[in-house]
């Protein structure tokens, strides 16, 4: 039965999830919402190609009114609904070092819909503290944590060598969905998808582009 | 003249060179590194396409040969070449927050042949300090020093209000590329490379993949 109520999320690629709050934030800061807005008008303020807006429109909304183009009422609630604005997933972080404080912090998720509840860490300096007036527990609380407040999204931040072995108490958690900074390939049960950072390769990325 | 002298990296898409550490890695595992390795077994050993890899090594470093494959000696120095192992790339950070400190410390730019060598803040208690063994300058030493060093990529990683000062610093002091964490589009000469990372998409696209 639960079929019959599909996120509205599901079918977005990586490249349209990523313009989706770029169409939330010009169309939110219109000071007049009633009426209809053109794919060339938002092209152009956004800097894109007009296709490349009525293809993500046509996906997030559905097609505009030709002449007339599209309502900005429902398609600001169209953009909240894909961004899950709607309903906020709760996701925790494991390793609370450098990089899993800096993910507590920043505070872009809820731009998605996510907001970042918790940290774990083995570190007994660090538990208990609440950076950015988030928690930090045990790792031994990750499993009590996570069934209790049904998590199914879940940070890797530790060291490569603990990596697997935290992800194999995740996964036993009930988590769902893995963004994983180790630099290791996790070993997961099919039904769990993984995402592992390469965090230099937009900067290597960069300087391919760039000739001596 | 210089056109003469391309260098080797520039056409690799960034899914591409995602991939070419992977490659490397492999291939640098194996004990005899004479005679030569099929597409069909560097696929297997990857969990890549088979049509993946021939196009993949195609443009790394040309057709293998049918049959018997791709010579691995002279494979594996195309993709060192391709990382850009024979020539490093030196890159400086402005901003040692908790990102900027955590790139700093990270070492996987050396994979891609990147070295970020310092990084620049405006608070003087980080000042004169060396984590992981690289020094923070005062951000008023940003033109000297890649000026002196010849430096052509920087990553922003200060407040957003603060980005737009920096990236123009940056530019005039001979910066060609930048990986802009701040939230917010710079302003910069056509010339000018820039990355805006959006480091919360990787979980919204995680999200977006599990359903409720």
């Amino acid at each position: 039965m639960e079929d019959i109520k599909p996120t509205e999320k599901k079918n977005f690629s990586r490249a349209l999830l990523s313009r989706i709050p770029h169409y939330r934030k010009y169309l939110s800061s219109l000071s007049d919402k009633e009426g209809y807005i053109s794919a060339t008008v938002l092209a152009n303020k956004l800097s894109l190609g007009e296709v490349q807006v009525r293809k993500d429109l046509a996906v997030i909304s559905g097609e505009g009114r030709p002449r007339i183009g599209y309502e900005i009422k429902p398609l600001l609630l169209s953009i909240e609904n894909a961004l899950g604005k709607d309903r906020i997933s709760e996701a925790v972080i494991v390793g609370a070092g450098k990089i899993g404080c800096a993910l507590l912090e920043f505070d872009g998720f809820l731009d998605y819909g996510i907001n970042i509840v918790a940290a774990f860490d083995t570190d007994s300096h660090k538990i208990g503290t609440f950076p950015s007036g988030k928690p930090i527990f045990g790792t031994d609380k990750i499993k009590e944590y996570c069934t209790e407040h049904n998590t199914r999204l879940a940070v890797i931040a530790v060291p490569t060598r603990s990596a697997q072995e935290v992800c194999d108490i995740l996964v036993s958690s009930g988590i769902k969905a893995i963004w994983n900074f180790a630099r290791i390939d996790l070993k997961v049960p099919k039904d769990i998808k993984v995402y592992r950072e390469d965090l230099a390769l937009s900067l290597a990325h960069l300087n391919s582009l760039i000739n001596d």
